[in-house]
């Protein structure tokens, strides 16, 4: 299956390009700049065509991963190169105008599915990441994209162009709006963040992190975002409107007006109990976190990168409120806590199982006849580093008294040193090593 | 030591009262109604007075725990009533007008510390919650507070009243003042907030959590916390024209001046890297109790309601968005996720430990003179439902054979059904239970 990513240089279609390819698809890129067009292409191991018309031309399915404010003209320019029986998708915030463009210019025989996946490009693992499908009409191509979706436990969203940017409208335009407005308010009251924050809850804390997080996306794309949406002026008119409003009842000290604009806002939210449940129980998650690390100080503790993944262990030599100094094999660690979490054990095992050679030791030991060899090579595997038992060979002869039997365990461990403790467990209970 | 909270009967007055009664205080708490006071009192154990000069005058301590509309004529009522050598404190969100106004009416021989403590009063517990103090002069009372704020490992901050109030111009004002707006125009749009959710990322919905937490706070205070604070107008009034820069540059389709702003804004925040950690941290945390829930299903599980710390343990027999459905020994359950976390195996043993009977056992079991009663009690620790093994007799004698002995161990479990394990267990190993 060929499959051509217009813009598959960077963002999200390049993460879709090595995601593609990973699943054995035949891709080729395309981006305006030839040269990080072929660099991207081949670290990738994809094609790569500085082709639009072309690549649409060749290919069985073709995503549109373009700048919003370009996406109208790269519809317009391969709408006629598609080829009969294939299938065009974009991926772009605002669904109605690209909708409408594709259901005008396309061919009767060329399907179209206009997409909105809701994430950043920062995203490694689609699972549980929502997606929202405006389709106008489904061909024999609606169903295939549906099952890949699924296959990859995404949540689906089908609705129409127009219920999807009314959406938008609340969930990008008007936080975006809203956010952008506080931050540069705040920098015009020159009035240090960071000094707040020592003043404030963890509510606020988190507050604040969110208001970082959507001013500090890409402002190209939250400026094309806010531009595109057609309901951006409206919303933005209203949410001024209310400004002005809330604004001069304060000014009127109309404490009234003021308590009824509150309460109406709140009947409007959902669930306020829930909110509260689930902002707390955020704010407990991130707290239990800094008790943890000041539990662990001086103790052995593994520490998850919680973007590139990496794991660290050592001792915890240090802590203040940004950083953790690690003592590891390979010498001091700094790092930044915001970005590691810790992991349990249960976690700390599973991430031994990929990244640590296993150890293999077969150990012999004579019981009397009446034991049970299942319940002590269970009890072997709760051991510390032991990650498997297997029962090899059970003896009864003449290298063994009568009344005994000898039982070879097959041993995995993560440390040599756990053998050790195995035999030590063992004799403990009486069993003699042979 | 005797403390009179005037405004005790309710809100962070009556949290108070209930702290200090605790701790040994003799409370009295004063308020208008006589027969809400009287109830109050009654059921806290403390005494109650509706004559706030004759409270101020008998007392050690007096706490002004008041509406901040009303707290600066509860001062003005109280200061010439004031016995010498006392303290008098208040716990408004504004610090300016309250310190200067103790600074002026009270006589020399009065100490008066201004404090805010910033938590609401769903708080319980005071470990970690932050108390700012705004005083003017320190005297003889001031180390006794410190020392008490301490005890109960709050965050304590010092500042100067003005430089409170400017902190709270950003931590209180401007984010109620622009989440106001925010869910006052989702309202005016007439866009349901639940519909939206379902088209967002969990990032979104932690952020309309975090709006709901704002707006559906007590309206009153809200108001007052804005008109009180000297810097509210000025903070209105600067959000306001960002709001408007932002709309007309959107309006104009100035791109360059909206990325100019963005990125300015962002510029004067604080690390933007650590806050996407913890916003993503946070995330995750509620993702993981998601999936661990859906894990669970068909499972036994034990689940904390946030709020009432009641434990329900049983059987996970349904799940949807909001609730999870618990077959307890006590019934079928229905639970809100938002509001309940799961007890992790430490936790649930922990509360086990206060809440469940604990049975004991005695076990005597005979094991080859070579085995290690120690190993063999550690080992048996480690069992289901175990909470403690003791060696209470170790025998060598006519009753056993010559190279054994026999060991007696004083057995604690929750359940009764944990001591046939471990006899099951000791045979496994070959040794015969007496």
């Amino acid at each position: 299956m060929k499959v051509g990513i217009i813009g598959g240089t960077k963002g999200l279609g390049k993460t879709l390009a090595i995601l593609l390819k990973k699943e054995g698809y035949d891709v080729t890129i395309t981006g305006r700049d030839t040269s990080v067009g072929l660099t991207v292409s081949e670290k990738l191991g994809v094609s790569y065509s500085n082709d639009n018309k072309k690549t649409a031309n060749v290919n069985d399915i073709v995503i549109v991963s373009v700048p919003i404010a370009t996406t109208s003209a790269v519809i317009k320019e391969i709408a006629n190169s598609m080829k009969k029986g294939s299938l065009l998708l974009d991926v772009t915030s605002v669904k109605e105008g690209p909708s409408n463009l594709m259901n005008e210019l396309l061919d009767d025989d060329v399907e179209f599915i206009p997409t909105h996946p809701v994430f950043g490009p920062r995203t490694t693992n689609l699972n549980g990441q929502v997606i929202v499908l405006t389709p106008i009409k489904k061909g024999k191509w609606y169903p295939k994209v549906i099952d890949f979706l699924k296959k990859h436990k995404m949540r689906i969203i089908e609705a129409s162009p127009s219920e999807h940017d009314k959406m938008m409208s609340i969930v990008q335009i008007l936080t975006h709006f809203s956010y952008i407005s506080t931050a540069s308010a705040i920098k015009k009251l020159g009035i240090s963040i960071k000094d707040t924050r020592k003043f404030a809850s963890p509510i606020y804390g988190l507050m604040v992190d969110m208001i970082s997080r959507i001013v500090s996306q890409n402002p190209i794309l939250t400026y094309s975002i806010q531009l595109e949406n057609e309901n951006g002026e409206n919303v933005r008119e209203t949410f001024t409107e209310s400004v002005l409003e809330l604004k001069d009842v304060l000014t009127n000290q109309d404490e009234e007006k003021f308590v009824k604009i509150a309460i109406e806002a709140t009947k409007n939210l959902d669930d306020i109990q829930a909110a509260l449940g689930r902002s707390d129980k955020a704010i407990e998650s991130l707290n239990h976190e800094i008790s943890s690390l000041k539990n662990a100080v001086g103790k052995e503790i593994a520490l998850k990168h919680i973007y590139s993944e990496e794991v660290h262990i050592g001792i915890l030599t240090d802590l203040d409120p940004e950083f953790v100094t690690l003592n590891t094999k390979k010498g001091e660690k700094n790092l930044k806590i915001a970005n590691i979490k810790i992991l349990d054990e249960e976690n700390l095992k599973e991430w031994k199982l990929i990244n640590k050679e296993i150890k293999t030791q077969s150990i012999s030991c004579v019981f009397p006849n009446s034991c049970n060899e299942a319940i002590i090579a269970q009890a072997i595997s709760k051991l510390d580093e032991i990650t498997d038992v297997k029962i090899t060979d059970i003896y009864h002869g003449p290298q063994v008294a009568n009344d005994k039997i000898s039982i070879t365990f097959e041993i995995d461990a993560f440390d040599v040193s756990a053998f050790e403790n195995v035999e030590t467990f063992l004799k403990g209970f009486g069993g003699i090593i042979r």
